[in-house]
């Protein structure tokens, strides 16, 4: 049903949707064995392909051409491809989306070398475009998520941690890409300077509701609904939004000394995750991402009058308020 | 003495080097500890900075502009500086240059995002070049980058492989790298056409001949001027020319099944090094290289009049003579 509900959101740009799936089939193609197995099994393996979305949705507000649109949203898709692969290196995560990662099927350097690959083809794509500001704006948006996955590394365990940590981690690990998503759809179609402003800002805060409602369901969904565990992003170390809300809650201490120690069980996992459950933080974290939410739609309401308006704001409700 | 040799070659260009490298520890520079850690170590570590060299020979054909130039020269070398960090993560390097390599001294991990840090960082240098032909030639430069990682994954070991296999895996290694580097000298500084042709070839001759000496030395240089055990190569796998033009001496057989299987004793090592050095296959690899520098010579006669063919013709002689 939810996905039901997503596909009606895309309705507008079904048919470019497929373009740019059909361009991300032919980018990935090569000629190393590994190098497409790892790539057609990234493929199948699906995802809501948002950031593409986020380019064409934003281009309707200027001279819209899908021809000149998908040489900037392949690429968008593939840096998020690219950096998922690098990500289960560096969570050492064998599940994801219900599937075995690339790094468990292959191994860490198989990985290492299919993320390159992924981010070279993202790069050939953006050759054909002229304009300084798009790869500027890209390559800034790619240091920035390299950053992000390092202050990650550095973050993990880390229960001494503030808001802003966490906050700082997000913007780079997802908020930045789905805001260039935005910008660029905006830049690449032409439209005017403060219609590029609101989408790129109006990004940013979808993003930062977006990753705090996932981070969310990784302790309120059903392993089923997630793919993997619930529970997942602590036991790889990742303390997100809920965890430090609560983090001074004596009952939750025992539980988060294990996990930075050697581990939790799967009893302890089960009692942790209705601790979390049933706390405030849940509901608290909710009303932060919806406080985005609100500002992400303050942002739709300052552009242009446009048909696409209701689209950005039904979209933003839907993944903000997603339950899986 | 070697190392003399190599400043008296860049003599001209020396002051222009140092801006280089102070921008290289500039665009190094990171807000996370690791990162920053992790790049001090790469810088210090040294390296002959050849890329930016034939970079700035190679402009020396068009118009002269260091500030221009080093928007080039400084994202070559971090395009190799990133891929040596990602290679020693596919090698399992302990030792590059008599050092510890990142991989070794943090993890693989470490190793990952230092590279990728640094390839971000050189897309963010060339974003201030309008030239299309810029980002298309780096784009396939870092394409074909990668790809030859890959094969060099996929041939490891793989004693069936044909000459052929060895030139497709140094031309993506190696050549393309120094190739482009000539070929973008050129293209920035706006050398005509012709000029830009035949430097390019030039760096792809120069690149194939210095990667087969480097593949020789690995063999005939000592333990010290190597800064890691001699034979590495082929105790990591990988196999090289000089290996392939011997593979079928019944000598090195039992050597070679030993490497695939379980790895060689330090005595086995030493006594394969033997075999190896006094074998044919050193001198005949030898005479291949030095096709390729006579090729590399060939396009330096066809350049126009210019002080500097004289450095582009020493140059090629002495990477392809060196000793270490």
């Amino acid at each position: 049903m939810e996905k039901m509900k997503l596909k009606m959101l895309y309705a507008d740009i079904k048919s470019d949707i497929e373009i740019i799936e059909n361009e991300l089939e032919q980018a990935l193609n090569s000629s190393s064995h590994i190098l497409n197995n790892a790539s057609i099994y990234l493929l199948q393996g699906g995802g809501k392909r948002i950031r593409p979305v986020f380019v064409l949705l934003s281009a309707k507000f200027g001279d819209y051409n899908i021809e000149r649109m998908k040489n900037i949203a392949v690429p968008l898709e593939l840096i998020h491809m690219g950096s998922l692969v690098h990500d289960d290196v560096i969570d050492d995560s064998d599940m994801r989306r219900g599937r075995e990662t690339v790094k468990s099927q292959y191994n860490n350097r198989v990985a290492m070398y299919t993320g390159n690959f992924i981010f070279g083809k993202a790069l050939q794509y953006v050759t054909d475009i002229e304009d300084p500001r798009v790869h500027r704006i890209l390559a800034e948006t790619m240091v920035e998520l390299v950053n992000g996955e390092v202050i990650q590394i550095e973050d993990k365990f880390r229960l001494d941690q503030h808001l802003k940590d966490y906050f700082r981690r997000i913007k780079r690990k997802t908020a930045l890409l789905i805001e260039s998503s935005c910008e660029l759809g905006a830049v690449v179609s032409g439209a005017d300077e403060k219609t590029i402003r609101h989408l790129k800002r109006y990004g940013y805060f979808v993003g930062m509701s977006f990753q705090i409602v996932d981070d969310i369901l990784d302790f309120t969904a059903t392993d089923k609904q997630l793919g993997k565990p619930a529970g997942s992003d602590l036991l790889q170390g990742n303390v997100t939004l809920p965890i430090l809300l609560m983090k001074d809650d004596p009952m939750l201490a025992p539980y988060l000394e294990k996990v930075a120690s050697h581990g939790l069980t799967e009893q302890e996992r089960l009692e942790m995750l209705a601790l979390v459950r049933k706390s405030t933080a849940i509901k608290e974290a909710t009303k932060i991402s919806n406080l985005y939410l609100q500002k992400a739609l303050r942002e739709v309401e300052a552009l242009p009058n446009h048909p696409m308006k209701k689209k950005l704001r039904d979209i933003a409700l839907y993944m903000g308020k997603r339950k899986s």
